[in-house]
């Protein structure tokens, strides 16, 4: 390990939020020295309690992701929270940066918020979500907050690789709303009914509990439901001490490990998939290459389904080893 | 190709709706046959015009494409819909089936509806889509229709792989409203609002064009905006004007093959990405595997970074050509 990894390992440790902030940026940008931060800090991480929470847009969450943070604040922790925004898939940035979101904690040094795009070159959203919070966890952050919009199947990816998963709903979300449950119901260990003050939150309620009566959880934890108005701070104390008490369970029980296990199962498996695209994928398939190939599969030249079987047959005769 | 494949192929290019269902099952399920069934398939493809849509939860996305799918019925056309549904993570089956949606269609042909599930084991959602639109075109379907809930990376690569993609949006969806349209924006060649009796119709209608204002086109198409009811029909005919009219404007200005070979290039790199990961990585990574690598790092008795890097090598070094 070089002796700037080390230095910097080090700022990282003791609260530098520039470094911090540094090795953010090099491992969303899959910077050449992010590979050995990474190792280096993952020895220092696996102390934070990482907290994922999911909802469908307009749930409110990036109010009650900020609640929650100054909920733990006052109770002396310190909180690094990881913001998924969508992406406009032409410009290739974030469009909402973390600047709006930084007003309400200016000054506190106890709050830091890093917002992620949803767009990567090559998928590897929720691997570097995941790394992101290695790095929040190894700079010393009690709680890891992650937040993501939507309930794609990455949202899903995300949300799983943490502690504990917690699902935001809202009274009023029309004809989709089971739909979102159907897709989401199973992975919440805690459920938010947030805007609570608005009508219908007891029919969402009653909706949760009765689709909770269907569905099979792996373990004897009963996801329970929480009201918040996160604008005005109101449940929000109830939501902390409910993941208190999941986090009791999760270590009475001796689930905590096997979650963390079943994680890094799925984690592991993103980090190789990620690593081969990045390795063997896009090396053999280069812009050129794609253009000239899509132009012939566009004009019904070429059958793609036989170019990709024949690509990939040479993608193996291809390797350095060989 | 064989003989059943023959037949098979007859079967769905004369309207036979037990074989084209059957067919796509087998693309879902990535049969042994359906390599060969999509090669024969492509060969009649190229004629549909396939539409994207997708919008935020709620936003009544069913209702707009049954609506919109009773329209071209009235003008003869044959219409395909491809559902994409959050799906259980846990039960991996969708859970909301085409059997609601088909009440509304029964007893005409001219309209085929099919449920997609969002999880699939490693990947490759968008890839699939694009091959059951491939089966439904190959079909004689003039319109194929997709819709998705949600605004993550999946849905954005799935309507990237739509000749036209309608976005639709809602009023009062609250605070995230400013975050979905940044991530959708510039992927829409037409925007819908729904629900458009709705208090805020007006509000949403001014945000779209004073984003508009800000946004850059690759191209001269300014994006429509249409008001529908989708519930009562209203707007409805107004949105097929609006698809006829740029379905015109792709023809006369050559652009409707530039987004061909685009798509083409979007949608051969995830072939390849799915190919690749199914012949190399879920052969070398079993699931015994994984276990055992995933308690080593959970414990922190290994360095995940380091053990991808070390299992990646290996992979180079074990192809079957060596």
């Amino acid at each position: 390990m070089s002796t700037d990894i080390t230095t910097w390992v080090e700022e990282i440790r003791a609260g530098n939020l520039r470094a911090l902030s540094r090795a953010i940026t090099a491992v969303e940008n899959r910077t050449a020295d992010s590979h050995a931060l990474l190792r280096s800090l993952f020895a220092h991480s696996g102390h934070a309690r990482i907290v994922g929470l999911t909802g469908s847009p307009g749930a409110g969450k990036s109010t009650l992701v900020d609640a929650l943070a100054g909920e733990y604040r006052r109770r002396q922790k310190t909180v690094g929270i990881i913001a998924i925004d969508p992406t406009s898939p032409y410009t290739g940035g974030a469009i909402l940066g973390d600047r709006i979101r930084m007003q309400s904690h200016t000054g506190d040094n106890g709050t830091f918020i890093r917002s992620m795009a949803t767009r990567g070159a090559l998928g590897g959203l929720s691997s570097t979500t995941a790394d992101v919070a290695t790095v929040m966890d190894a700079a010393g952050r009690d709680l890891v907050l992650i937040e993501t919009v939507g309930v794609g199947q990455d949202e899903v990816d995300i949300v799983r690789l943490a502690d504990i998963t917690i699902v935001i709903l809202v009274p009023g979300m029309g004809d989709d709303v089971q739909s979102i449950k159907a897709g989401i119901m199973e992975i919440a260990d805690i459920f938010v009914i947030n805007k609570a003050d608005h009508n219908g939150a007891e029919r969402v309620e009653r909706e949760i509990k009765s689709m909770q009566s269907l569905s099979q959880r792996h373990d004897s934890w009963i996801p329970p439901v929480v009201k918040t108005v996160a604008s005005t701070g109101a449940g929000v104390p109830e939501l902390a001490q409910a993941i208190d008490q999941y986090e009791e369970f999760l270590t009475t029980s001796e689930l905590g490990r096997e979650r963390r296990v079943a994680n890094w199962r799925n984690r592991l498996r993103q980090m190789l998939r990620d690593e081969v695209l990045r390795q063997i994928v896009s090396q053999a398939f280069t812009d050129e290459a794609v253009g000239r190939y899509a132009e012939q599969v566009a004009s019904h030249e070429r059958d793609p389904y036989a170019l990709i079987g024949e690509i990939v047959g040479e993608l193996a005769r291809r390797e350095p080893s060989c």
